[in-house]
């Protein structure tokens, strides 16, 4: 199958006198979640990771992927000629590496290669030439565009009308000295048009272009799409132009200078272009930044999970049987039953004991553990809601814990609060506050590898930029408004995971002398876990911290919830003392 | 005098046929204290600030400069026809947005441009045209190429030899691939050779270039400067050439693929070259992890430095009458009686209640402020050794203190040693750990601006890179053997200020199975302000901290002690309760 596959690819390069074929695997629009339609590294190499990048050259076939997947990919690939190329490994060349020195005249799709990626192979000294995608004529039953329906979101849960965001990108380009701007980005588009869509599974968005000038605004996507009501509404601000013409009209429209996101445009599209300056998306920094309405929809989904949450925990018999997946189902009951509920926000991670320390675990029917005895449970999920979304992990403890296990909870745990509680000056990037989250960590050898904190949409994405909190020096200041995870862990492998995860956003807190300071209130509603605090870990303020967030979580939910639930909540939620 | 300059730069520009002149103001050498020769803002405009762009136009002179200097230049320029530009104020367009905008021909010394200075500007597209020195037709008396006598440093005190040094860095130059390297970096080359020299006030160092091939080893300096026995070790190394000879004998040497650092190469340099790769130094990050007896010489450097510091705080009558200039000479006096001592490391600061709340003060004879009565003094002061260096920041109080600044002095020392206790993982940067020192001020919505660690030379340059702990998003991971500053404060304008230094160096703590991880040594040995400790913001961690550290100092000092000294240190030292 997979060598059918590459024999075809090669005839292709063959006859267009390409040496080879590079193939990142994402779609025209740089999504993170690609659709079917898109799945071009799963198709060649039956691959099925969410991060990698195939070469097809005339005698070799290669796959990069991060350690995450080196497992997972080992065993896709094992009866395919395709070799597995271990990237962030010593002694392995990245993808450019391995093609700055081949000599190699390497074709790649320029809808699916971005602008920025396309320049840093080049700079590599890379010959790189875009072709249309190769992979089609070998693709006899593949998935169409995506087209599913549009409907609107309301201006009482976005805040803003789309016409009021139209103008803001309007002014912005202005502001910019640019004539007009193209937006690529699915979720930008979501967010600047107030629309919805379901093309891609936990991310209601739809596959389109928007492009906006001054005296124009044109939404490249099919009409089909929108009920009468809806489209009516969006005509009055855009023209509306077939998904795939934006190859024809393109050049008409792109005189003057541009304004766009090399990260985010495909090299294609740009190389229509005769002259733009670029940077992040107008509306990436708009959308990031929520506005009152949008927060208070974020509170409220997080009052509605919250009672969801503590519904689901107070039902758990922590001496109980269960499974992985039957643990996600259940609390994914608790919360359908929720008002604007429209399902998780991702695909649920549901890790017992030694899954846990799998950092994207995600059971399936053959992997799904037996949650019974003594041992650890990491559930990260999350709640996408009409006007808002939640994304929350628990440690949860069945049976009884160890010494390590109650140690390594309370250890993330004074992380966690750490970050929770920093108050920072105007200014202040993500990378700054790190250290706040691993600091306990580092002090025992210790520390996690995934991101600490990342951009979540509302009623969007659930990992939305341009913010994040890691070890990246990545120069985006914190700004009021911007909702933001905070989610240290500890992953021992074979043994357990612990991760502790809510929801914060930044708020103003007050200007002095010495400038505007911020913090960040947190949204998540759900009492840390009792029985794996090591109470000698923890320092008067961090308990101090502990009973004011657990009244918070209190009063907030206990309006919605009575009997068994109610009494599990206050009891969750009493004061720990030293 | 300066419209006489002005004019005759004008007739330069006007013979060359170029529209304006731009002059930063350093040497070819990019050196942070610049010999007198080269101090060509200085002679154009008056300003005699340490950092600052020059632009002449046939109708303009402009000044930029930070906020550091905005009251000084504005008294300097005050007669002439410079105007000010507040660089970093809103509003105020950057040197390359004037200058990009202006359409203008722009000249400037080809020897004090740096080649990425001159890269930013034709990036920002500025018309830059390279030229000589276009003051030195008007400036008669200019200061010659300084020629201090070369002295030796022993191999007992810098670790390597010469010739050691030399090997490591045509190792390095292999395993990146590059023929040969021209370091321009004056403590780089005094480093790399042991020698040392009195070229610039406080910096040990000597004008000259080092080139640096598999076969070839040549330092373009004046032999003159050599004592005998000296220059028969050196030339077995090197050849000598001499300084301006780089001019003529470069083209032929900068064959093949070079290796030089963009930031200290001089624009008119790299010009001679047809192709080289760029990166730091391979002597700036050798330098800066230092060796074990490099180590050994900081720490010697820091005991007999702590002795004379107590002997100078034991001496202090804190209701007695001095000035700011006169505690300087004291702590001067016990420090000349040192073995070894060499000089101060850089010109003492001692700032007395508002004028600490300066960060750059240095007083003079017209600012020398009388110290008495109640208040707080910022001493910040370093020695040089032959085997070593200190530069430390003691904040004292005299008379009685105010609620605030107890206050003010325990939120920096909280931050002070936050930072000092520290463990952090391999990789970790400067940028990453800057909010363990400024924290508990932000939560209390107060900051400080300057950089919070510096790197720190071995009797070589008391700011050394590549290493900085501060908000700048440096990608410089913190190494053992590295030497920095922990250095936060607070500054409170027309009031006082608050600043604590010690020298930390970088030491590996452990590896486990999440990495290796690394924590800091403290080098310095001065007792705290005790009297200035507000014991209710202090933690017990806090107490013990202070109360070991107090300890060390005690143990390391007691020795060379007697009478008052040592009854002084033992009452600063002893164990403090909360």
């Amino acid at each position: 199958m997979i060598g059918r596959k590459l024999q075809g690819l090669r005839e292709e390069l063959r006859e267009r006198g390409l040496d080879g074929y590079l193939i990142t695997g994402t779609d025209p629009h740089q999504s993170e979640y690609v659709p079917l339609r898109w799945r071009t590294r799963e198709f060649i190499s039956g691959f099925t990771g969410s991060a990698g990048t195939v070469i097809v050259t005339m005698d070799k076939a290669l796959l990069w992927t991060d350690s995450r997947y080196w497992i997972q990919a080992g065993k896709e690939l094992a009866d395919t000629e395709f070799i597995l190329m271990k990237d962030g490994e010593k002694g392995v060349p990245s993808v450019s590496e391995w093609l700055s020195g081949s000599g190699l005249r390497i074709g790649a799709d320029g809808f699916a290669l971005s602008l920025s990626e396309k320049r840093r192979l080049v700079e590599s000294g890379v010959d790189i030439i875009l072709t249309d995608d190769l992979l089609s004529p070998l693709w006899p039953d593949r998935p169409s565009v995506p087209c599913t329906p549009v409907r609107e979101i309301g201006v009482e849960y976005a805040g803003l009308s789309a016409s009021q965001k139209l103008d803001a990108v309007r002014s912005e380009l202005r502001r910019k000295g640019a004539d007009w701007t193209l937006i690529s980005s699915l979720d930008d588009i979501a967010w600047l048009t107030n629309l919805r869509a379901d093309d891609i599974p936990y991310n209601p968005v739809f596959v389109s272009y928007a492009f906006i000038s001054q005296d124009k605004a044109i939404l490249f996507v099919d009409s089909a799409r929108f009920p009468e009501d809806i489209l009516k509404g969006v005509s009055s601000l855009y023209s509306i132009a077939s998904y795939d013409s934006i190859m024809n009209e393109g050049k008409g429209l792109f005189g003057g200078k541009g304004y766009i996101s090399p990260e985010r445009t495909s090299a294609f599209i740009a190389s229509m272009m005769s002259s733009f300056i670029t940077g992040r998306d107008i509306t990436t920094d708009m959308k990031a930044m929520k506005n009152e309405t949008e927060l208070e929809g974020m509170r409220r989904a997080h009052v509605l999970d919250g009672v969801a949450y503590v519904r689901f925990l107070s039902r758990l018999d922590r001496n109980g049987k269960y499974t992985e997946i039957g643990l996600a189902r259940m609390l994914e009951e608790e919360r359908e039953r929720l008002e604007g509920y429209e399902g998780p926000s991702f695909s649920p991670i549901s890790g017992w004991k030694e899954h846990g320390a799998i950092v994207h675990y995600a059971p399936d029917e053959e992997s799904d553990a037996a949650v019974e005895g003594n041992g650890l449970l990491v559930l990260d999920t999350g709640s996408q809601f009409s006007f808002g979304m939640t994304d929350i992990t628990r440690t949860l403890l069945f049976g009884e814990a160890t010494e390590e296990e109650k140690r390594d909870y309370t250890l993330v745990l004074k992380g966690h609060l750490a970050l929770a509680r920093a108050a920072f000056i105007e200014g202040t990037r993500g990378v700054q506050l790190d250290v706040l989250a691993k600091q306990f960590l580092w002090r025992e050898g210790e520390s996690f590898f995934h991101g600490t904190g990342h951009g979540v949409g509302c009623n969007l994405s659930v990992h939305e930029g341009p913010q994040r909190i890691s070890s990246a020096l990545i120069d985006v200041p914190l700004r009021p408004g911007m909702v933001i995870s905070d989610e240290p862990g500890v992953y021992k492998e074979g043994r357990h995971g612990v991760r502790i995860e809510n929801l914060v956003a930044v708020r103003e807190e007050r200007t002095t002398e010495f400038g505007t300071f911020y913090s960040f209130e947190t949204l998540t509603l759900v009492p840390y876990e009792r029985a794996l605090l090591d109470i000698s870990l923890l320092t008067e303020e961090e308990i101090n911290q502990i009973n004011c967030y657990h009244e918070v979580v209190r009063k907030s939910l206990s309006h919605y919830l009575d009997g068994e639930a109610l009494r599990w909540l206050e009891s969750a939620t009493a004061p720990i003392r030293k």
